[in-house]
């Protein structure tokens, strides 16, 4: 009996602890197991690492897709077909798809083809995404690891700016990650349980007016002289239009699109005349291993395994999803979900955990116990020690 | 008798562990001891806080300024007056400035204007920097962790990258801080010692040289299919203009200046037609406490005490220098410079320590200790817990 295991998709950084978990599972039940280079873009070159007596204890410590990923969508039955060889070349008969929406749609799409076929296929995925965006599940492994990292950064740039502002910057930017929900940029007052974050945040759900948004900065100067900001890179006026369009191009003839960063900055400074800095964590929010949530961990390699002991028990079709039984204590049970009601579809930050600028008790609730928790790297010369794969460079 | 403790310059995340072992040490000595809220802004407005009796253990572990930093620059000798003014007020015999090259050059006026009035003041520098430019000192307090947190967010993101390019990102650029000086800079390539760092460094002791850069980018992907960039904000051309002058003014007029990691990223854009990403850490990498470096703390604090023991066996008008013995085993001891040389010069990275586009082992060798080493914060509700004084933003 022979697992393919793949990850698709934007990283996260326990997206491997997913990976460990599948593997070291697939390994108890002494199946045979591959792994796919660069998710199906890879599997589809025949880049295929059998991983059976490897050892792989560093998958929970190490951030990204130490296996490689892929945006590749799944569209033509020409590429379906040639997948199909490959796994009957390799004796598939479990195959553990690791990604978000997109991923899910493929995951799918192979299940289908497996029953039309008549192939002894086995498809079960693997949620993951930092955005949080993903339905049928309460919450999404690789969230509370980013959240974790949003709002320790936020608390530290903070005090950096409550530091200078006498004389200096008045105003501190942090432009997050999520085009679509606010799931992350909310995480960004979660410091207040701690005594500081950010003081608005500028969430996707609520259309940006530009005159209310400088009026709370300039209330917010007024009141304790200066202000930190979180702005989501998906927020958009009224009509529908990105405000991170910058409204002109750079001097190679390039339209400037993303530094919604800077473009809530430039506002501040000409309108307000007060001095800013801004932060664009980028990759470092969905790769920042080394301040990973405990929880999170856990949860991501439990889906995993999860996923091995659904397949072998002869399941086909499904998502994991973690469902919250209890808040104190935390209690999670894993459930599933049909892949096709997955995919394509966004979960939206509810209205009852935030409001304009905002974040709610609701919200801190619900969040709290997803970032809890510590589980570093190993560290050798001051810095952590992650599981490289060369193989991940040779395709 | 009584200290006076200030805070100036932009923060660190170690210079309140500095604090700490200045105020600790004088509070052994049996001193009375005050803290001038936001440097020397605040003690001439004599916002001046008695914290004999506070507990101060969490400033071990609280990053940027927990009293409040300044920029001012002490000049007319009005501000001087009122300083003894409040010296006098308060009976201070010992004052304690903690900061970069302005901050010395302050301390060195107010020990010269001692002299000058026979007042009974001992003035001395604690150092701290995250830039590492400071001379007479082989490093200095604040450096280490930043550049703890430079490297491993670099191998991070870096990991990302090359998950994603086969069919995505193939270039990620990440700006870091130091506008004269490439010692920040050159951390991002320590990752190295563990598998995996930037490709290419941009140093600002470099003339920056657009075609041998984007030829170095182009054979690096032909290479190995991505490329990881570290670019120090202060990189010239060779005329000395800035990169990082953007070249057009954004929608409201202003010219826009410091986006130099987008300027390196659209030069890449336009001209190689490769996808990139940009992370500009900003504040996070100068107050980043959560991924400090234990020899860094350690020192931060031994400056501090050290300050207080010369102080006190009657030394006036040094700052604390760190001279390293031996490089293995690690081992430091405490020295003095002059303030008035201290002030005003800037210590490049030597030429033995990089080469055009990269770091080298004597450059390993040096930074190695300096990161070395892992002190946490608490966590509470899955976040670090920082000492916060509310009276910082009571001015």
């Amino acid at each position: 009996m022979k697992v393919l295991y793949a990850q698709s998709g934007g990283v996260t950084s326990v997206i491997n602890a997913s990976a460990y978990g599948v593997l070291d599972e697939a390994k108890k039940a002494g199946l045979e197991i591959f792994v796919g280079i660069h998710g199906i873009s890879g599997v589809l070159r025949e880049k295929i690492l059998n991983v059976t007596d490897r050892e792989l204890e560093g998958l929970k410590t190490t951030p990204s897709a130490a296996f490689g990923s892929c945006r590749k969508k799944l569209k033509s039955q020409e590429d379906i077909s040639r997948l199909f060889e490959i796994f009957e070349k390799y004796e598939i008969e479990y195959f553990f798809y690791n990604g978000g929406n997109d991923s899910m749609n493929t995951a799918w799409k192979l299940h289908e083809e497996a029953k039309k076929r008549g192939f002894p296929l086995k498809v079960i995925g693997v949620p993951k995404t930092i955005d949080n965006d993903l339905p049928y599940t309460d919450h999404c492994p690789g969230y509370g690891s980013a959240a974790k990292y949003i709002a320790t950064a936020v608390m530290e740039a903070t005090l950096d700016l409550r530091s200078m502002y006498v004389d200096s910057t008045r105003v501190f930017v942090m432009e997050i990650m999520g085009r679509h929900a606010g799931w992350l940029a909310a995480a960004a007052g979660l410091g207040w349980l701690n005594g500081i974050g950010a003081d608005i945040i500028l969430l996707p759900e609520v259309p940006f007016d530009k005159e209310k948004f400088l009026n709370k900065v300039d209330e917010t100067i007024r009141r304790k002289g200066y202000c930190s900001i979180a702005v989501s890179e998906g927020i958009r006026y009224p009509d529908g239009f990105f405000v991170s369009d910058m409204g002109f191009t750079d001097s190679f003839g390039n339209r400037q699109l993303g530094g919604v960063g800077f473009t809530i900055a430039g506002m501040i400074r000409s309108e307000l005349s007060l001095k800013t800095h801004v932060a664009i964590p980028d990759y470092l929010q969905r790769s920042g291993r080394h301040i990973a949530s405990k929880t999170d961990v856990e949860e991501a390699e439990m889906v995993g395994r999860t996923a091995v002991k659904l397949a072998v028990s002869g399941v086909s079709g499904v998502m994991v999803t973690i469902e919250r039984k209890s808040n104190e204590p935390y209690k999670v049970e894993y459930e599933t979900v049909g892949l096709n009601k997955v995919a394509d579809q966004t979960k939206y930050l509810p209205d009852e955990f935030h409001n304009e600028f905002s974040v709610t008790e609701k919200f801190f609730e619900y969040v709290k116990p997803l970032v809890e928790g510590e589980i570093f790297p190993t560290f050798r010369n001051g810095l952590p020690v992650y599981t490289i794969f060369r193989e991940v460079e040779e395709l």
